[in-house]
């Protein structure tokens, strides 16, 4: 992880950088809706310190909406296919515009039946998964979801790539406490991780990946040039990641990671995938007091030495942006000026 | 994994061996239906050549029974609370038992409503959790489950042990195939298994676990003896680990890991804690042909060069059990039939 402290510059706040991002969606094709939804999820990410997911991905979101590969007009179809069951087609545009067009079907399913299932078919899923849960737990709710993407993960005893990095997130509140939220490749390292140790110049670990000719590499560009990442934790991790590949892939409906293929779009970058989200009130599960019982949980994991709850530096660096502005290289911020007004000149 | 070949002795069929486990489980005081719920379960581990959930385990199903730790005779309560949620109370009973009471009513939900969930609390699991999904699988659905346990893993980061080795398993149809399953402990190494190396006087890998004073070892001895195991896959695994805690330990309303207390109970081995459950009806999900979609990704699998699909041991297990019976120890057959008398004599 490349901390927030390497690239401070200047200050944005995260109403600007919004405004930013937006006028560069729209200028790239999209609707407004789909342009708001994007902006509030890529300037997220870079409050929040997650930067492999915040305004280094702008110039592959405004490349793949150029190719025509992915739509940003899209009006997802969501049907509440039975009373916890909603399937959503995103109609070849984001997740995240499928996701918060069905959102208030989801919160009525969970709330008249205590679990709610979303499968996406159709989609293409560019960002982190974190802002597709939190939200959930923090109004109370258990949420998981996971997506695949473009094979650049060969499974355990492989050769080949045949999974995405199929990143898992989940989400659950806890008393007196911010959600404690985990979102994670199965891969060892993100893609977007090996992007920033190539631009940085940066070699990877050991064990991180392998060459196009299934040799192991610490050069992010070899993984990047037709090589491929390892999974996480050997045999175990690989089965997370066919467990998302089955989940995302198979069970929405979408394609699996092997079957992008961006022939005919040059620029494109974002994986047509799938997502599932499943969403659980634990008020029904037999817990009288279940943000008590987290609370008794996360205490137990600080005593015993654990230095840190999934998504602390997160809401740690969401505070810091919040007080003082959410550092940007002034040449990044310079870039995205641009890219608003090359866009503009181009429509 | 110690294999089944490392102690052929005697054979023994399928159905001779569950006779002779429901003897040992009835006079343990188990009612006839646990009785025959258990044998089934332990029996079809033995016959798998998964060993570390066989017969192997049956001196800790006696004793756990015979302290009174866990009840025999538990009537499981099933609720159906939303048309796709179940929540059930073992009553301190198996898991297994109370999965089975609640069975028709998950399959109904799962046909009604194309997912349904089941969270089991007040309950005790001491076996694999693959025969709880394997059967939904056979039947054309996904299944996932976890189940937490005894506190026996370290989280990552940390000095003390607050996980239990909370396995997940998760079992899939595929066309012209046995099913897809995976089953396994978040730990680096199941606790069987762990076990099963005390036994054999052989060491476990490094990595494996830490002692008492949360030092790194190998000796298994020392793991169990008041040390504990270590996550696999480093934080990414130890999330799983969490991800297992959560849901089978408090959105079921169960127990932590941690909060096992055997006091008062000399001879008690079986986790006390709770388990999860969820049946998906892929058909629901928008892919009209899934279990072929699964075949093409599994072939997919084995051309990237992976040399097994996750269940296919098992299943190449119970085709030469079928074949030529199960093979046991000579010494083990007599041990088994010896508890069989030895309870007998006592109730």
């Amino acid at each position: 992880m490349i901390e927030a402290d390497d690239r401070e510059d200047v200050r944005i706040t995260f109403e600007d950088l919004k405004s930013l991002l937006r006028a560069i969606f729209v200028s790239s094709g999209t609707s407004l809706d789909t342009a708001y939804i994007l902006a509030e999820n890529c300037a997220g990410c870079e409050r929040d310190g997650a930067l492999s997911h915040g305004i280094f991905r702008m110039p592959g979101y405004v490349d793949s909406l150029r190719s025509g590969w992915v739509s940003g007009q899209a009006v997802p179809a969501v049907e509440r296919f039975g009373p916890s069951f909603i399937r959503i087609d995103a109609r070849n545009g984001f997740a995240q515009s499928a996701l918060a067009s069905a959102d208030p079907m989801i919160r009525r399913a969970v709330r008249e039946t205590g679990i709610a299932i979303a499968a996406i078919r159709n989609s293409h899923h560019f960002s982190a998964l974190w802002p597709d849960v939190e939200p959930f737990a923090v109004d109370g709710y258990f949420a998981m979801t996971m997506v695949n993407g473009l094979a650049n993960v060969v499974p355990h005893g492989g050769r080949q790539a045949v999974f995405g990095t199929n990143p898992i997130a989940f989400a659950v509140p806890v008393e007196c406490s911010g959600p404690l939220v985990v979102d994670q490749a199965t891969s060892v390292m993100a893609n977007g991780e090996v992007r920033l140790h190539a631009l940085a110049g940066k070699a990877v670990p050991n064990g991180t990946g392998v060459d196009r000719d299934g040799k192991p590499t610490t050069d992010p560009h070899q993984i990047l040039a037709g090589g491929a990442l390892n999974t996480f934790g050997g045999y175990k991790g690989s089965s997370i990641a066919l467990f998302v590949e089955i989940l995302a892939g198979a069970v929405t409906g979408g394609q699996f990671s092997f079957e992008t293929d961006f022939t005919g779009f040059p620029g494109a970058q974002t994986p047509k995938a799938g997502q599932l989200l499943i969403v659980i009130d634990p008020s029904w599960g037999g817990s009288a007091n279940f943000t008590s019982r987290m609370a008794l949980l996360c205490r137990q994991l600080l005593d015993a030495g654990q230095d840190r709850l999934p998504g602390a530096r997160r809401f740690a660096n969401r505070a810091a942006s919040g007080r003082s502005g959410i550092p940007v290289k002034a040449s990044d911020l310079q870039r995205l000026r641009l890219m608003a007004c090359d866009q503009n000149t181009q429509t």
